[in-house]
């Protein structure tokens, strides 16, 4: 068996016994039943997920995953491949949005270089797991071989595992490659059957008439490869992108590993949706970090059946939106951990 | 003139130079223009309000106003007054989940006894402003005199500057007092011109007869006291309460001081209400920090003209949903002074 189907055939459900004794302490806690809404269903999820009645969140990571695009030749991006290397420093500099952030929420930053088009200097921090450098132009053809998307997957299993074995409480997934909204929105037209227009948005800023060019792109890349949108592992190859397939492989590395995973905003998504059609049971490990401004997120966060945690116009990826919502999880955990209970606090607990 | 004339008095414009300097800022950070949307938004209103480029949130705090309420003698709530001074000890030992989600983002909490209806031990923690032991059944006549309501505005005050003299970067509200949706839905109804019906909610969690008999003792409330929907003191000494003008009196005190001030869920914006009314440039200098599953929110959120950073299904108060804003709002900041700019960091600004 390989290490994608391993992975895959140890993803199991959550521990239900775990999620009611958690329940029930939420239902003892010095508050009205029910009163603090997502945050109460959230500890409880992070229960099942973990096992634990009282989960505890310490150990955070995001992973960003990198990649460049063959289709940005078609005009589909507002900025050049060139800006993907460029940023990759910026992460590994700290001066990045994301790297605010993770500071901000207390979680590390892992870098890796999935398939960037260009030569990354070995640096500290920065994890070469290099398919490609770049993937085919999927107006033309598949982005990438079956093998590649399998090593693909596997690399972020991988990358998953180097970081439970440092500590790891919870995980965010990131991404950056320009040009990587077009095969997430070519991946989330093929598994929802909705018209391309429906789900391309403007990415990083492109215009009215670039945005019209992106979609007759996409409406030809669904045309030219024609993915099954039941294979997981034809829809990444065929239109998907090496940083997608990484983010995917960190989702089923952690729900095999019982790790919470917050999936960031539309490339996020894409990733969890290849994930989520490998593994369905992969999706109760699942937290929607953000929604995301472009506009076929949400078609892709029903397809999964996730609700994103915050909704603040965010269009960045990184991570942004999904370490913003590791701060959320972790408050949520902390009030089923350290709250008193009516009992202990003296608190009357009945209805007059 | 009195102190609450001066506090209004003293309330000026947001600071249109360092919201620009800060806009300008946001433009030369490593990110597509406006891809943190409402993070960038904020970041350039904190600007305005405390009139730096660069605003730092260091030192927080969230001020929890208690007070009780005669109108709990009709059956509106479901829990009985008692359970306030209960909930101000579970308070002060650190045990609600205000405590647990202060500590969680940093900031300190700061308990005030506006109209406790119980005799509250001094303790450290403390802060004793009680006007009287709870409002008067507003079914039945006002809530307070003209002459309690501005004292309870000017406690409100008078507790904000002493948390500005400790070092106060930004504050946010909260509430406590068994009963308090009911005068909060009476103030909403009042002005906004709204049917009972349509703004009220279960509070702590009424059953569906609660709700009737709630809404019918409110149209009574109404009718009875007659408020005058553009006096801020009128509404707030009618159908008002203690802790309402304690909240009133600190997003006043913040405005005057350029603080920004994160107003909780529903009863918190009550009194951001009361505060609008008495003066309308105070609106500028809060933010709301949740929207809360009470049904008459957001009719005083659109009153007010506020968006609410999150939306969790919360109905707690206590100033949860407010604590959960400030971690937000610090995110917020942190990005417009702590990330790279296109220049320092060699990434390319240009679109192809």
């Amino acid at each position: 068996m390989s290490k994608l189907e391993a992975t895959i055939a140890s993803i199991g459900p959550l521990d239900r016994s775990a999620m009611e004794r958690a329940q029930a302490r939420q239902d003892r806690l010095t508050k009205p039943r029910g009163s603090l809404g997502r945050l109460e269903a959230i500890s409880v999820q992070v229960a099942g997920i973990t096992g634990r009645e009282q989960p505890q969140i310490r150990e955070k990571a995001v992973i960003i995953m990198a990649g460049d695009h063959g289709v940005v030749a078609e005009g589909v991006s507002a900025y050049p491949s060139a800006v993907t290397p460029q940023m990759v420093l910026n992460f590994l500099r700290g001066g990045a949005a994301i790297n605010v952030l993770a500071r901000h929420v207390g979680a590390r930053v892992v870098v890796v270089d999935m398939g960037v088009a260009a030569d990354l200097e070995a640096q500290p921090g920065l994890v070469v797991r290099k398919v490609a450098p770049g993937t085919g132009n999927i107006r033309l053809g598949p982005a990438m071989t079956r093998a590649q998307a399998i090593q693909a997957l596997e690399a972020g299993i991988g990358v998953l595992e180097d970081e439970l074995a440092r500590g790891l409480d919870i995980v965010a997934t990131g991404d950056m490659g320009i040009g990587n909204t077009t095969p997430s929105a070519a991946i989330a037209a093929a598994v929802t059957g909705l018209q391309v227009a429906q789900v391309t948005g403007r990415g990083t800023g492109i215009d009215d008439r670039g945005l019209a060019r992106k979609v007759a792109v996409i409406e030809d890349v669904l045309r030219c490869n024609r993915p099954d949108p039941h294979d997981g592992l034809d829809v990444l190859s065929k239109v998907g992108g090496f940083e997608i397939g990484g983010i995917a492989g960190v989702i089923l590395g952690a729900a095999a590993h019982r790790v919470p995973v917050v999936v960031d905003g539309f490339v996020s998504t894409a990733g969890a949706v290849i994930a989520g059609l490998l593994a369905p049971q992969a999706k109760a490990y699942m937290i929607s970090g953000h929604k995301s401004v472009e506009i076929g997120h949400q078609a892709m966060l029903s397809f999964l059946g996730l609700v994103p945690l915050v909704d603040l116009d965010l269009r960045l990826g990184e991570g942004t939106g999904a370490v913003l919502g590791i701060s959320l999880i972790e408050a949520a955990c902390k009030i089923l951990c350290e709250m008193a209970t009516f009992d202990s606090a003296g608190v009357s607990d009945r209805p007059v």
